[in-house]
């Protein structure tokens, strides 16, 4: 049996009684690592559970775990990902390689930002396609996820947007001389991507995120210190969220009920409150 | 402090450690039966983690609470929601009239089916507005949904359709005697749901859900028994998807790994296997 199991969003905590019991009948453990982060290493999973995790980067899952499926999986073996299995396409797609092998799949579910996001007050119903936002590069500005803010906002819809995370990458030049040499890990703010956003507005001019927009930047969500604040970009610009992952949402037609929940986060001194401790709100 | 804590989809299993904490730490603690159910009563809970449990109907959450919250909560107060607590309107309202009395929240987060939905292969990030269809009486027989649909088809999204629930309704009779008599509870199937939507097609010819159209049904979600089954909206009536609950998906432009993936799910002899055994797939 292969088990994928959501971890949830914080820390060791955030698993579930099932994850927690189908984790201690695997006889090998991996870690995604890549597509999103937790708050916490693997230790902290390893001493609370009294197992042994080894971390599987982007290579592993994509390439390597070929391997752990030609084993057949007797020997149970677990891949924990952060949020929930499914929040990433690359984990569907071992579904499918598994599947084909006569692997056994099992799934266990937990939150992921896609569905925590309700937590800052815009109806999750009312959502329409979510966008990945990609860093810029000196060479590669793209913008097709623009095309899909639009479509959203003509709708009256609310878009989460994700935003990229580096992890493990290589450096162009190390590639070039075939061995590569890993840059640092970047998760990208909230702050660049309204920048990059306001920079694709300034160009096609569709009027899907101005500097006047409503935006909601959401950091850490489902940890102790979570930040949400909602402004305009303009005033988002100049909130520091702290540390990763953060998470941006353009605001479409809001209901009152949303605004008046909204209010809680106002960035503007006149408002509520922007945020609160411990993981309250 | 209250605490909104996510049971998640199936039984007892799938509360968090983090819930299990904050479970136990509670003086209070009520079980929302009405937005949602789970495959167990509230027995299970009070036995694996050792509280006692008061089951909140929709008059408790909506009014009866306000008796709960005018006790400034200093007793820890637990509400258990199914799912994630921002998956129903109606919690987002009590965090507001919570917090309007200087209320301390804290939201436990879980799985809930807007984002475990996407164990049916197709990509969460390529969903649309989420549509509830509610039951047609015989002189209610409301369409608006089907506005929200044509358009998330016209944009090549997918369509997440939640379906009604009736718990603890009161009969119009027994209401207009003024001693309300409650109906036995009632779950919309995905044959009801796609009966409904067929009717409403018939009479606005947009196209949004014909009989051809490739949907999905789901019935209990991230459970032992789960089915999911893909097929043309005629060939899911066919289909008997058991006990509750039910979601329907509409399918929009799908990706070729998505079709992929779908094949796991036909309901077309020639396809996979429609169904799998024990939470696998």
């Amino acid at each position: 049996m292969l088990y994928l199991i959501g971890l949830g969003l914080a820390d060791e905590k955030d698993i579930t009684m099932r994850g927690v019991e189908a984790l201690k009948r695997c006889g090998k453990v991996y870690l995604e690592a890549y597509t999103s982060i937790l708050t916490v290493g693997k230790e902290r999973f390893e001493e609370a559970y009294g197992v042994k995790i080894e971390i599987a980067d982007r290579e592993m899952v994509e390439s390597g775990f070929d391997e752990v499926l030609a084993t057949g999986c007797e020997e149970h073996v677990a891949l924990l990902v952060v949020g929930d299995p499914f929040g990433a396409t690359t984990h569907a797609d071992l579904v499918l390689r598994a599947r084909k092998l006569g692997i056994r799949v099992e799934i266990v579910h937990n939150a992921s930002i896609m569905n925590a996001v309700g937590c800052c007050g815009l109806s999750l119903y009312r959502y329409g396609e979510t966008i990945s936002i990609p860093y810029f590069t000196e060479t590669w500005r793209p913008d097709s996820f623009y095309d899909r803010l639009v479509s959203n906002r003509r709708c009256g819809l609310h878009t989460l947007c994700l935003l990229d995370i580096k992890v493990k990458e290589p450096t162009l030049d190390s590639l070039a001389r075939g061995k590569p040499v890993y840059m640092p890990p970047r998760f990208m703010t909230v702050n660049t991507a309204l920048e990059q956003l306001l920079e694709i507005e300034a160009s096609r001019q569709e009027g899907a995120c101005t500097a006047e927009s409503l935006c909601i930047g959401v950091a850490r969500i489902g940890c102790a210190d979570q930040r949400i604040v909602a402004g305009s970009a303009r005033e988002l610009l100049a909130v520091d969220f702290g540390a990763p992952l953060h998470s941006l949402v353009i605001v479409g037609d809001a209901h009152p009920l949303e605004l008046e929940l909204l209010e809680g986060f106002s960035a503007s001194a006149s408002g509520a409150p922007s945020t609160e401790p411990a993981q309250s709100q």
